[in-house]
């Protein structure tokens, strides 16, 4: 703030060059005049495109909140400092992995597969915000928006973040601390950026015309895929199945926090979806904020009452995941989809979501918070879900019709092969880096360690030591 | 993200175009270069203004979580799932019931009374962002913006929301869930529409020269006369009463989460208020935030005050529905007066508040949370202050002056006149459905599960279960 | 909302004029339309810039809910209700400190030590956003920004607040609620503004050489150097240190709330650093949030990773007084320094935070919170890393090159007299206004009623009364 000098020059040279030029119009050269008018409304144009990409990353970024919260809230209160912990450090990792290499590889000129140049630290040559023909530099697969190198750096971290953090409620309250900051640095340092690549920059599956607007791909399946492979090499957590093998359920110890983080969370959307456009198009951005909406509206209140059907009670986490679970599927056909058909995807999210809690409760597969069902199920079925609804009038140019409105099977197709490649490769190489982890570090903290929570064994401290009783379950 | 030829088309067109013709200004006709300009210029205040109302509406929407957080704190353990789901629940049900119709019967064209063009679906005809004589549609009442339809949706959205929340405080730890998700419903879809139609649909409020720049009266007292309804059918919490008909005080469980929900809120009021410029007009929207942030100043002092007059002590729970209080009160008037004049409506409403919660208390209106001392009373106090402190310099062509800056009466009959009206047909209305509700399907739940909480009986679960002892209050 | 006519009358002077002038632009003088067009892009950026500044504003106020989640959660639960009262109240109290005298003080025009000119109720001429040589009013310091006066103001007191909630947390579990107002009162009225006004308002040590771009010193250092004030004066609390001297834990009671807070405050600095510009300046803003977070992120792992050699485990507590060390060090340079020196400032004050936080402890200055570590601490090594990795190319014209980077000593030597000028001065006159209040008011409670905790005795009510136990520690 003490940059007055600077500053001053900075932001009175526009308009004094221009009532500057005006004055003197008579006798300066038109089309220098103009040029000076084209350069300043483009500027403005490079300001608020920043602004709005900022801002929604800030949004996103404060997902990491809200996942923190539902996280450890769904889990029980002898774990909270642990699941805090790693879900704070997980966007610190992130943040370092992201600039050493992971946005080189994935927005780095290269060639289908992966990004190689300007590899390491962002440090390659790039003339942004020029786009188009204007643009220089070896990041051309996101040189067409209109920001500073380093609005598009951040905007890409928050969502390799997210993608981190999606592992970390699924194998909470049993993995250590140590062996979850290895895989998180791995995953957004390499795995990520690699499929990240592939549809968003300038990649395979983006040249066969796959579409993934937000990143129901390649944030959440992405981030799903990983946390699958990780729950299978660690197991169940103890007592989670009876000895019939039937699942016992283990509640969350905190539904206030676990309330909030999803409050946080469709917030963070409002970010995430919008966001996406990576410019300050103003019908593009309202309608995308209302299909995101609707969607998440919808699919609250459709698992609401499928939960109800199904479980007798309207259970407050179906809920909270039947939110997630909607705002999840339409993050892919956010901004190609009108509202009504945003309601049905949202509708047909919500259900899901409690159909796949209870599926992976039964074929053993033991996810604390619900990860898989909402993030793995849902960005598949969002990814989907474009090649169903998708309008070519909404966006011209950009999807074509999906299959309910004449644009045949094509588009879909395009999807399925999209989901198919992300899920198979991110499966397997992600079982191959826990595996790796496992046989050097161990994944999995001590029966003894579980039992008394892993606050105190991976962290020597409780999350509510003035409160009685919690350390009894 | 995968937009890149679509969006560099449209992010180089504008500049791209104007350097064009800038080098080619001597052979190209002056009009249709100026004419461009112009274009591109008004152009970027639709992006700006966009922008602008989008963000505010997603700190509004936030206050969904401010509420929940306050509620559920103010309130006993045992109903914390409860409150928690019906906070969440209820915004999911307002989006949809605003898309289907609450929006047509607000903003249509119609009458007086009510909207009835493009009824359904917000789907009428509707050029926006165009103004004035430009604007060709059926939503000519808020054609006065120059931001999309689906921005201008969303806005609006938000505070219809906002009403509802506030009936789900008042009516807390005794009403069965699904009768309150009935109600809600019918408040968004067609209660608060119609008001809001009188007096922001250009509806015959509007035509009386009532004026209402925020909500104190379309949002905040409109939902405090449907909870005033509520509480009176429902009546009052078991041992709420003693036998002498004293009030027993109820604590609420966590007052962490309470303070966490208010500052939420505040920030949120800086969407609310400032917000409903739905331009980015710099003078009024930095004035607005300044006399919203005073006052809820003002008001978290005078209730403190207040409060340790007469009760004895600071007591924080008079702090936080102190400061709402303020930024109720300040809704109404924040953009037509003076910063001095909100620092007095502020120190009324936090007086007013203490106050208002003794005399509830005292006349056996039972309110957990305080929601009609806050909502109904400040939102009654501020669309009067408004009447008072008005000034006609500060928005000329608006309001005029006030009674206390030489404008007379006339002004402050117009609020009070809103205010009866609002009121009357509100709290009518709202005894009619809320009877209706009760005949079909009951209002309040069991004694024996109002005893062991809304958390098991309603939603089978509970919200800390891995602590002890909370069941026992 | 309703103020149709008069917004649409505005809405639409703009590009109706334009195209108005494009139309008949044959006719009419070129000069008069260039200046209309001048004027029209003026306009835009005072618009945009105004939506930055209140924005990132929003961001600094919510830091408030950060630091009172933060301090509560790491105190114990009997002194919840004052800690949360406190942070709520400081606020309220800053806000009405800094309209009626603060603002004056630090920004009015004056000479090198205070400001004189229009001191009260920021109430003296000034034609803002007017700049350079079109400004003319008494608040010339801060003339550089293009804003309207309320928006300069709010952002500078949401920064004033930020200083005196540095102080809450540190005198946190024993000091008299009363004497906290008066002490916050004076701070933001009186002693926060006499310093800034030294470095942001104009006065000799901006005028040196010293350079604090959004207030290691300014805010952090300061708030820290009155909170040792008044730890002194307080002395430390019961059962903190043993018969032999050695410093005993006293564990914070809500990880999830203290967690829950530094997200927060990491979200708010993104208002805090990159809204220092006051201007939507897109190189410079996306940059600082680059900064800003990849300190934040490198302190995180380095304070984790310190904690984890000297203690054993990663204590979560750590990790985030780590984050929060990285931000403020980052503060004062994160405008002039590269990602790399962010990265490595960072990784410095993750591991001076926990070396601070053990030195205090065992020298027994008893801070519950860490509040000296982070804020005074690191607000010193921020102020002077400035001096060491400030590069002239980064912001020409402004700091020049530190140390490491070929300026030599110069301008590390004006940071260090700042800081110890500040220091100096503010921690002398707070010990001599402490112990004012302190002889006429108290400071500190009865021993009964610390250890029965704050809650009951300065307010009367439980933070959590629904669960058994806390109050047993």
């Amino acid at each position: 703030m003490s940059t007055s000098t600077v500053q001053l020059a900075a932001a009175i040279a526009l308009w004094a060059g221009l009532i500057g030029s005006a004055l003197s119009a008579e006798t300066a050269s038109a089309p220098a005049f103009t040029a000076e008018i084209a350069n300043a409304i483009a500027n403005q144009k490079i300001a608020l495109d920043t602004v709005w990409v900022l801002i929604t990353a800030f949004l996103v970024f404060f997902m990491n909140t809200g996942f923190g919260m539902l996280e450890s809230g769904l889990c029980r209160a002898k774990n909270t400092v642990n699941i805090l912990a790693k879900n704070f450090i997980v966007f610190a990792i992130s943040s370092l992995a992201f600039w050493v290499v992971g946005w080189g590889l994935m927005f780095g000129d290269g060639n289908g597969f992966l990004g190689f140049k300007g590899l390491w630290f962002v440090a390659g040559l790039d003339n942004s915000p020029a786009t188009g023909g204007e643009y220089s530099g070896v990041y051309s697969a996101i040189s067409w928006t209109t920001v500073p190198v380093w609005a598009k750096f951040f905007f890409q971290l928050v969502f390799a973040g997210t993608a981190a953090t999606i592992v970390s409620g699924a194998v909470a309250e049993r993995i250590k601390f140590h062996s979850f900051m290895l895989f998180s640095f791995i995953l957004v340092a390499l795995m990520y950026p690699l499929t990240g690549h592939w549809i968003w920059g300038g990649g395979w599956l983006q040249k066969l015309g796959m579409w993934d607007f937000a990143g129901s791909t390649v944030v959440h399946s992405c981030g799903g895929w990983a946390a699958l492979a990780g729950i299978l090499l660690l197991g169940s957590r103890l007592g989670k199945y009876r000895a019939d093998g039937s699942a016992k359920p283990i509640f969350g110890h905190n539904m206030t926090t676990a309330a909030l983080g999803v409050f946080i969370l469709w917030l963070g959307w409002f970010g995430f979806n919008p966001g996406s456009t990576m410019a300050a198009a103003p019908f593009d951005i309202a309608r995308i904020v209302v299909t995101t909406n609707s969607a998440a509206a919808a699919a609250s209140l459709s698992a609401t009452i499928t939960a109800w059907l199904i479980l007798g009670k309207p259970d407050l986490s179906m809920t909270l995941n039947g939110c997630l679970a909607g705002l999840v599927a339409i993050t892919a056909p956010c901004a190609f989809v009108g509202i009504a058909s945003s309601v049905i995807i949202g509708l047909g999210a919500g259900i899901l979501v409690v159909l796949a809690v209870l599926f992976f409760d039964k074929i053993r597969v033991d996810d604390p918070v619900g990860a898989l069902s909402v993030h793995l199920v849902n960005g598949i079925f969002g990814t989907l879900a474009l090649g169903l609804f998708a309008q070519e009038v909404i966006m011209p140019g950009t999807t074509g019709n999906g299959l309910f409105f004449g644009g045949g099977w094509k588009l879909l197709k395009a999807q399925a092969f999209g989901v198919l490649a992300v899920g198979a490769f991110t499966f397997v190489l992600a079982l191959v880096f826990w595996a790796i982890i496992k046989a050097f570090f161990g994944l999995r903290v001590s029966r003894v360690e579980e039992i008394q929570g892993l606050d105190v064994g991976e962290h020597g401290m409780e999350a509510y030591p003035d409160f009685q009783g919690f350390l009894t379950k």
